[in-house]
C-alpha cells in the first residue's frame, strides 16, 4: 500500500506515534472510495447496546445479522467499520483485512438509571482490538458528567495501553449531564471545548455531533462577542471546531444524530466538507435503511467527499 | 470425539474463538442425548446460594449432596451442569470428565437489603474453573440495576480471561432494578434487549427468561408497532430473541422460573424448539422433585428437543 | 504421622484440593487428644480486637501475653490455635511445630460505629499465614450485612490464594446487619444458610454460631413447615446445619458465644456431637478462667466428643 | 553542558535524588536567557482543557496550534514549556531537544459541577513524559478541598515512579474548595501552608498562586501575629513563602493568574525575585498577547529576574 | 555494633521477625545517650504536614531548614528522627548514616473538613524509605473513626512490604471519630484498646497519647471496676497500657501532645518509666523551643530514662 501525498501531510501531524499507530491512520485513511482524499467516511453500529436490537434493526431486520453491516460498509466502500465486542467476535474471522475495523469499548444502555449522571461500561479491552485485527479502539466520554473524571481516566490508560501497540485512538466526545442543558449539548462553545479536550486526551480520530449557534457558557458567550467569532452558518462552525482541534492537525469527523433525511444530510456532509472536517461517522441513517437505499445514500455523501456534489 | 455437521456450523458461529474454546463448546453440544442436535438443556445448582439450603432441597433432601447433582445430570442425559464453586468442589474429582461443567462465578443471596440496587459478589474465578476441569464460566448481570456497568465491568474482564484459556462463556442476564417495573423484567422488548447486550458482551451461551408479550419502554413499543413485530405467541417472541442474538449465531437457552407443572413446562419447550431457541436451563423444575419423577421429565423435556413430542 | 480411617474418610471429601491442603486439614485433625477422631477443639484469641484488651484479659491476666494461648492449647490438647497477626507473630517462633494456627485474617472492633452496615478491616495475608508457619487462615463474612458481597469476594481472592499454596481455609459465618433481626442471627433457617453459603465459597472448615429454633425468614418458614423439618432440640438443629454443610461433606464447628456455665457448656458439645458437628471452637468460656480451671472445662468438652460424657 | 557555581548549589540541594533528575533539573535551569542563574520562567499552556479553546486561544488564534507554543517559548528565552498530554504529542517531534518539557499529568475543566469538591482527572502518565522526552511530570493538587488526599496519593504514586526514571516533579499547589473562603485561596498562610505541603509531597519545583496580606486560619492568625511574621509587604510574603520550602532548599515559581497590565506583571516579578522566590510561570499573560508583544513582555521579565530592571 | 542483654532481650520479643528487622530495630535501640538501655526518645517532625509551617516552626525559625531537626536529634543523642517524604529527602544524604530514621508514610492537614470522618493520605512509600536509608516506616491509624478499616487495610500491606525487606514498623495509633467523645480519645480503656490493636496489626513500636483516668465504653468500664483495674496514677495506667502491648512484648512509647512546662514533661516521663513504658516521641516541645533550651531538655529527659532523675 502506498499512501497519497494528502495522507502522509495528515500522518505527518502525527509526530509522536510508532510506525504501527500510524500504519493503522494510514490503513483507515487509504481505504474505501475516499481512500488517499484525507477524508473518511465510517460506519458505527453500537446502537444495538444503546436502544436495543428492535429499535435498531427492525427497520431493516437484514441488521440484526452482524455480517450485514461488514457487508454493507465494503460494499459501499467506506474507510471504517465501528462496534462492540460481540458484534466484531461474530464477523472478524469472515471479513477479517476487508475493512479497518474499530473497536468500541465502552458502551450505555437505554435501562439506566444513571440520566442525571450518565456513564458507560466498559466492554471491550486492547487486547480483544488486537486478537480481533482491529485497526483503533472507539471510546465515548461525557464532558461535563460527573463521572467525566472518570471516563478521562478510563481513556489514557487505554489509550497508552492502545498507543504502545500500534493501535489508533477515536475518542466519541458527548458533553452531557451535570449542569449542561439539553441545547448546551451541541452548543458551539461545549463542541468545540468537547473537540478540543477529545484532542487533548490524546485522541487520533476525534467524532462530535454537529454543532448549533446556541452559546452555552457565559464566560465563553463573553469571548465568542468580543472576538468576533463566526458561528452563523454551519461551515463556520465546522470550521471552529476544526480549528479547535489543534488547529487542523487531528483528524475530526461527525456524527449524524437521528434518523434525517437525505438532502439534510448531504447539506451537512457539504458543510463538514467546506468547513474543513475530515467526514462523517454515520449509523442508523444507514443500516436502517433498505440496502439498496442505504448503498445510494452513502454513495452520494461520498461524492460529496469527493467534492462532485 | 466426532462432531456433527449441525453442531459444525454453530462451532463457525464462533469465528473469532481460539480451538480451546470451540472444543469446550463442542464438549457441550456434544454431551448427552442431544448431543449433536445443537439443542441442549443444562442442570443449575446455585439455588442455595439464592434461597438457602432448606429451600432448595428440603423437598428432596438428596440434593443436599452435591454429588447427587452431578449424577441427576449424567444419568439423566444432560449436556452440562452448573453450579457455584463450593459444589464443583465438593464432586468434581469424583465426576471428573463425566460430564461438561460450568463454574457459576456470582451469585447473590435472599439476605441482602440492596433490593433497590441487586448485585452480586463474584464468588469463583477462571484459575477455579481450569483447576476443576470446567468448560465454562457462568456469569449473571442485572441490565437495568444501578450495578450494571460494574456488573458488564466485571464480567468484561472474566470473559477475556477465560477465552484466553479455551474457556467459553455464559452470561444469565436477567433485567432488574433501576426504572424496571415487576413485569418489565420480563417483557419481550426487555428480554430482547437482555439477551442482545449479553451477545454484545460476547457471551458464547446466552440465558434468560422466557419472555411475555408485555412492552415495557415507550420508545421500543412505538418501534414494535410500528415495525409490527410479531410478539402475539410464545414461538414468536422466542424467534425474536434469537433473533436478537445475532440473528441466531449465539447458542440462547431459556431458563424455567418457579417451579411448574409438567404440561406448562413441556408447552414452554415446543414454543423453545420451534422459535428457534437452543434449549433450557432447569434447576428447581428438576432437582426438587423425587429423582425418578427428576428423570422422567426430564427424558420428556429431551424428547420435545428431539422433535419426537 | 499416619492418620486414621475416620480422618481418610473427612479428607477423601475435599476431593479438588492439593495435597498441601489436605496435609494442613490432616495435621488439624490429627492434632491433640482429638486427634484421629474427626473431632476438633479450637482455641480463638481475636476477642482483644472485637472487646478490647481489658475486656478480653482482666479476668486472668496471664492472657494479656500471646505465650498463654499457645501454652493453654497445647497442654489441653487442643486441635488448633486461632489468632490475629500480631498475636501470632509474638509466639509462633517459640511454639513453631508444636500445634496446628490459623492466622485469622479479618477482624472488627468495638469502637466502629459502623453498627448499620457492619465490616471487617483485613489485618493478614496468606504470606503472612505461610511465613508464621500457619495451617489455615480464618476469615469473618457476615451475610446479610451491606458489606457482605464485598467480604465474600476478599475471601474468594483469599482463598484461592490459600489453597494455591496448601493451606486450609476456614470461615466464620455471622449472619449480621441490613434486614436480619437480633434474633434472626441465630434463627435456624439463618444459620443453616450461613454455613451453606460458607461450603458454596469453598471454605474446608465452617464456624457457625449453635442455633435456635427461631425462623426468621418467612420464605424459609414456610418450606420448614411444610417439610416438616425437625428443628425442635438443639440436636436436631446441628443435624440440619451439618446436613446444609453439603450432607456433611465439609467440617463445621460451633462457637460457644458468650461466656456460660460448665454444664451449658458441655450439654451444648453433646448437642453437636449428637447431630454429627465436627466439635467448638471456644475463646472466653476458656481463657478468661484461671488456667487450672480452663483446662479442666476443656478436659472434660475432649471427653464429650470422645464419647466418654 | 556544563553547569555554573549557582546552579550547583541548587542541584545540591536535591541531595537524595538520583542522577537522571538532577540532569533533568539541570537541563531546565540551563536553558535559554536565565541559563545558569537560578531563576527561571516558564510557559504552561493547560488552559485549553481549563477553560476551552475560544476562551484560551481566540485573543491570539495563532494558539490554536501547538507548534505556536513551542515556538514562543523558545525564542523568548524562556527555561520550559508545560502542556497536557494532546498539546506535546503534537508538536514534541518538531521541537526535540530544544527546549525543556513538562508534562502536565492532570486537568480539570470548566464544564465540571464538582465546584463545592473540586477534582482533576489524571490525564498522562510517566511513561508518556518519557516518549516525549520530557524533563519532569506537571501536577496540581487542592489542599483543603475533599479530594485532596486522593490527589496527594495519585502524585505521591506518580512522584515515585517519576524519580524513579530520572524525572523532575512539578507540583502546582492551589487551595481550593472544603471550608475555604474564596480570600483563603490565596491567604498568607494558607499560601505557604500549601508550598510546605508540596515540598513534604517530594516536589522539586513547586508552584504556587501570588499571596495577599489575609490571613484565613485563627490558628495561624494568632501565630503570625505573636510571631510578629512581617507580611505587610509583597516581597515579605514571597520571603516566607520561600522560607516554606525547606528555607529555600527547594525551587519555588508563582502563576501569574488572570490577565493584568504589564506594570503590574513586572512589579509582582521584582517582589519575588527581591524574596527570593526562583521565577514566574505565566501562560495567559503571554500566549493570549500578539506573538511581538509577548516576546516584548517576556523580554522584560527576564530582564527583572536578571537584574536588570 | 554489639547489643547490651536488655536491647537482646527485647529483641528476642520479635520472634517473628527476619534478621533484617532486628537489626532496624536493634539500631534503634542502640543509638544515642540511651542506646542499650531499652529506653528511646524519639523525634518526630510532622506538624508542618499538621498545622502548616508558620504555626510549627516560627517559633524557632531554624525549623524551617530540615537539616534543623537531623542536627538537634543527633546532638542531643537521641534514638531515631522521624518525618515525612519531603523532610527526609532534603537532608538524608548529609546525614546518612548518623541517626536512624523513621518514613512517617502517611499525613493528614488543618485543611481537610473531614472533622467527622479523619482519615490521612499515604504520602511515602516502602521503596522510599529504602532509598533514603530509613530504618522503620510511621503510619497513623486513627481507631473509632469511619475510615479506620481502611487505614488498618494500608498499613497491613505497606508493614507485610517493610518488614519483607528488613524494615521496622511503628504506629501512631489515635481514637479519633465515628461515637468517640473528645475525652474519650486519651480515656484509658481507649488508649490501651488502642495499642493493643497496633501490637495485634503487627506493630515493632507502639506509639499512643498519655491516657487519662477517664472510662468511655460502658462495657469497659464495668469489667475495669469488677476487675479492680488500678488506673487512679498516671505510673498505673502506663503499665496498663504497656500490658495491654503483649504484657510488655513490644515497645510503647508516649507522644507529649501540645507544649507544655518541662516539670511537667519530666513527670510524665517518669511516669512512663516507672510503669514500664519504653520512651517518648518528643516534636514540638523540642524543636519550637531555641536549640539550648531544646538540647537543655532533652538531656533532663534522658537523665530520666537513664534513672538520674
Amino acid at each position: 500500500m502506498s499512501i497519497t501525498p494528502t495522507v502522509k501531510r495528515i500522518l505527518d501531524n502525527y509526530e509522536s506515534d510508532n510506525p504501527g499507530t500510524k500504519a493503522n491512520l494510514a490503513r483507515i485513511l487509504m481505504q474505501g472510495r475516499l481512500g488517499g482524499t484525507g477524508k473518511l467516511v465510517i460506519l458505527p453500529v453500537d446502537q444495538g447496546f444503546e436502544h436495543g436490537p428492535a429499535r435498531s434493526f427492525a427497520a431493516n431486520p437484514a441488521g440484526y445479522d452482524p455480517h450485514y453491516h461488514y457487508g454493507l460498509a465494503i460494499e459501499a466502500g467506506l474507510s471504517a467499520y465501528a462496534a462492540p465486542l460481540g458484534m466484531l467476535e461474530a464477523a472478524a474471522g469472515t471479513f477479517a483485512g476487508q475493512i479497518p475495523t474499530i473497536l468500541k469499548i465502552n458502551s450505555s444502555n437505554s435501562l439506566s438509571r444513571l440520566k442525571e449522571d450518565p456513564s458507560q461500561a466498559v466492554t471491550g479491552s486492547v487486547a480483544d482490538a488486537l486478537r480481533l485485527g482491529c485497526s483503533a479502539i472507539g471510546f465515548t466520554i461525557y464532558p461535563g458528567s460527573d463521572a467525566q473524571f472518570a471516563m478521562m481516566e478510563e481513556i489514557r490508560a487505554l489509550a497508552e495501553e492502545a498507543k504502545a501497540v500500534g493501535l489508533a485512538v477515536v475518542i466519541w466526545s458527548y458533553p452531557r449531564g451535570g449542569t449542561l442543558s439539553k441545547a448546551g449539548e451541541t452548543a458551539i462553545d461545549i463542541c468545540a471545548y468537547a473537540a478540543h479536550m477529545a484532542a487533548l486526551l490524546g485522541a487520533h480520530i476525534i467524532k462530535v455531533k454537529p454543532p448549533t449557534d446556541y452559546l452555552e457558557l457565559e464566560a465563553a458567550k463573553k469571548v465568542y462577542l468580543e472576538q468576533k467569532i463566526d458561528i452563523s452558518t454551519q461551515t463556520k462552525r465546522y470550521e471552529h471546531v476544526v480549528q479547535s482541534c489543534f488547529n487542523g492537525r487531528r483528524i475530526v469527523v461527525f456524527s449524524g444524530g437521528e434518523s434525517k433525511d437525505v438532502p439534510a444530510l448531504l447539506a451537512e456532509a457539504r458543510a463538514i466538507r467546506d468547513g474543513g472536517g475530515n467526514g462523517s461517522i454515520m449509523g442508523r441513517n444507514t443500516f436502517q435503511r433498505p440496502k439498496a437505499e442505504a448503498l445510494a445514500l452513502l454513495d452520494q455523501l461520498i461524492n460529496v467527499y469527493l467534492g462532485k456534489d
